[in-house]
């Protein structure tokens, strides 16, 4: 289940936060934590979730960009490949041995073509997303050099407002473009509505993907009565995947933040108006980090500022403690509101991140911890791959 | 000048974006580009004038983490050296060959503690801060078993609220222990003013800056008079170097932000109304971006989003077009508003990042290009090294 990166390679404290063995107090901070039994039953729940309703999982590895927790979603959840977003993180999970992976994305520069059209050498199905019939050629042409087949969904932007097409008419011209192209085969739809994931309420969250799901269903029908079957109809992420699993038109979900939880997702609310990280889903990925300056009797300074996470949904949120709030991120600093004056320089604190994705990007470990002590150290292996 | 890493280790496209020698056209998206003769006029223009106002500049790596930028710096722009803010990114520099190494931040933690009393080994001065009298005999201790000398600035909370003690008697209670301390040397005052680098009104920042100088001033006579003299009274940043430099009580300049620019710094005027990307520094760092979906008439989807920058200091903007704009920043995408259909699939954008440093800090690399061509590839050196 291990990534192929060698510890031995690394120096704890330099380049590197822990080694396995380690107590939980000798890691080194600012670090991003992964509490592995809550990990293990986020990924669980959703897996039996999935499976009861007859869905396949892919699993998004853009949240986490390792090959190790996408091999535990597949041993333990049941997912049946990854999603990425980008050629090169693509490349990474290929190479860590992950057998079906779609780029759930557009790629248009030669390079990234011709790098996608070799991918099928290193073992893997590839997919990737089309929203414009003139992709249709350059990937085509890509594959044949390299004597490949690149499988294609067509995307339709249901709401997010970014990549994707907006009407039915232009699926099928996209859809059976790929379908008499030479070394393509069109696989389905790519159906993702990134925009609603964060609405706090659910019959608000359930409005948007009612909208999705007509506008896939209308899409898929009308192919196959053009003869073009889907094999993938894809979407669906932490904050609808019910709605998705529900709606008998999608078949394969792409959830990411429910393995890790993070604040700004905890905050959204479930059916019975529940936080989805009281009940829902567990926090399993936390920055630890610890207290540095304790100079003014109220405010703590901690070790994890903006090169320790992202900011771009809010704050980070102190795990399991109401006495001290964290108020203030600066470049390699946290303000911490200590009223109390209850903490000590070199306490550690658990923060929730506000955004798991983007702040699981700023590190290059993954400290996995279990009663106490390190069990592993997992590269954020797609950490930079970018391109 | 160069870093030591191999550039044969890595292959264009799947972990690094160009070699040198490439067209500027062959770059792969996104990553970090460095306008060479822009970087090299600001290093240059600051350099000129610390000398010509008697002040050394130790220049700020954690704005860069690149062993090459600072060598630049100290080549180009005579900086005396570096200042960084953890103990694990001061090891990068001093193993890439930097000689004078000051963390501009408390080392608490004992294994951190224990590698800052090894540093002086791989042949750096080794300075760091201290804002509680309860460190100095941690830092001593280290010293003492490792045979080396750890030299400490007083750090005063001079405004930006952060670590620092906030008045003389303290900076003098903790310089009189560093000086009775085996192992350590009592070197001065750290005073940076944070906060108010980036107040956009000249006459506010002088203000700020005016409290700090009174602060300072007041401890470094006061010391003066126990018979304690400050090598380095260091402080000033991109915003306020000038008034460190005529204030007749700093002699050390610690600026960062002024070698790259951004969005937000370039934001503040000068003390005649103008902002300070018009004339006083350029941009020189700039995050390309392609377009990879124009699947809406008004609207193309480039490929830099939050993995590919922070937003905490607003979003970036586009460089040298007023005809489109960058309006919304979402994991992988950036959302650019092109009203009059301009943009084309696969073309590039150089855009200025809303704040360099934690942009920076999720590259691995910078692609240095002088004149169309690729001329350096440098290694985002100290990424990652947070501990």
């Amino acid at each position: 289940m291990k990534d192929m990166t060698n510890l031995d390679d690394f120096e704890v404290g330099y380049n590197i936060p822990a080694k396995p063995g380690m107590d939980e107090a000798e890691i080194q901070t600012p670090c991003l934590v992964l509490d592995l039994d809550a990990l293990e039953r986020n990924i669980k729940k959703m897996g039996d979730y999935a499976k009861a309703h007859g869905m396949r999982h892919r699993t998004h590895g853009k949240m986490h960009k390792s090959v190790d927790v996408q091999k535990l979603q597949q041993e333990l959840g049941g997912s049946c490949g990854v999603c990425c977003q980008k050629v090169s993180e693509a490349e990474v999970f290929a190479r860590g041995g992950i057998k079906d992976v779609l780029v759930s994305n557009q790629v248009r520069e030669p390079a990234k073509i011709d790098r996608l059209a070799r991918m099928p050498k290193l073992g893997a199905r590839t997919i990737c997303c089309v929203d414009d019939v003139a992709n249709v050629a350059d990937l085509s042409e890509a594959a044949v050099r390299h004597g490949t087949q690149i499988e294609c969904l067509v995307e339709i932007d249901c709401g997010a407002g970014r990549c994707g097409v907006t009407s039915t008419p232009a699926v099928v011209e996209i859809a059976k473009a790929i379908d008499a192209a030479e070394g393509l085969k069109f696989a389905g739809i790519q159906a993702y509505q990134g925009a609603m994931q964060h609405l706090d309420d659910y019959n608000e969250r359930k409005a948007k993907i009612d909208i999705a799901v007509a506008m896939v269903k209308d899409a898929v029908d009308t192919l196959k009565a053009e003869g073009l079957a889907c094999d993938i109809v894809g979407g669906g992420g932490t904050g609808s995947y019910y709605f998705e699993s529900n709606s008998g038109v999608y078949n394969e979900l792409q959830c990411g933040s429910y393995a890790f939880m993070d604040a700004d997702y905890g905050r959204i609310l479930d059916q019975d108006g529940k936080r989805i990280d009281q009940g829902e889903w567990e926090n399993a990925m936390f920055i630890l980090t610890s207290v540095m300056s304790h100079a003014k009797a109220d405010k703590a300074i901690v070790d994890a500022g903006l090169k320790a996470q992202s900011v771009d949904s809010g704050l980070p949120v102190i795990h399991g403690r109401d006495d001290v709030e964290y108020v203030k991120c600066s470049d390699e600093h946290g303000v911490v509101m200590d009223p109390q004056g209850v903490l000590k320089v070199n306490d550690k604190l658990k923060l929730v991140p506000g955004h798991c994705d983007p702040t699981a990007n700023v590190h290059d470990w993954y400290v996995g911890v279990r009663g106490g002590k390190v069990e592993c150290v997992w590269p954020v292996s797609a950490r930079g791959h970018a391109y």
